[in-house]
């Protein structure tokens, strides 16, 4: 059988990306593939202020959950405030964008997806 | 095309349960079908102080993350301390339970499941 695991997250190394698209984001795999997860992957990003996710869409979803700071999500053409109790869901093909909308605070979330997603 | 939304998730009306398994627990289920999720559902837990989930097991896995207060996971035969900070994997088929550690405080931890689990 597989084991239970305790997570301590903020111990794991983040992945920390900048790109054309992307700037300013530490991504973590809290649960993933690694700890045995078939369906599903949760991460968390913390975004510095300033900085955003690529504006995009793809044929899965997001599950997100603002842990805190004060960000935007772009949802097609809406772009919303959201902070610390909203959640998100972005469904399947819609172009979507995170932004911090904080120049010096950090704006960090949860953002499930299904396993073999991004 | 499905629409994007927005959840403020303490404004959701929680299903209080009390059992005779399950003690102060308030579920909200902040992303689910009603959402236009397809795989996979994220709910919140608020355990009052002293309470607990059931003490079980099933055939899905849970990806747990913890919000704020001290509480408890038996993973099969472990009884592990998680507080904020911490995530929990518990994969399919092992027992466990999540306690409230406090009598007085709230204990908080998102969970998410597969579609069709519970």
């Amino acid at each position: 059988m597989k084991e239970g695991k305790v997570i301590k997250w903020r111990d794991i190394d983040p992945e920390i990306i900048n790109t054309q698209e992307i700037k300013g984001v530490h991504k973590r795999v809290v649960i993933g593939e690694n700890e045995g997860a078939q369906n599903f992957i949760l991460r968390v990003f913390t975004v510095a202020g300033g900085g955003h996710s690529p504006k995009h869409s793809h044929p899965w979803e997001h599950e997100v959950f603002v842990l805190r700071g004060e960000g935007q999500v772009l949802l097609g053409e809406d772009l919303i405030n959201i902070s610390e109790g909203h959640a998100v869901f972005v469904p399947e093909n819609l172009e979507h964008q995170f932004l911090n909308a904080s120049k010096n605070e950090e704006f960090e979330f949860i953002c499930v997806i299904p396993k073999g997603g991004m």
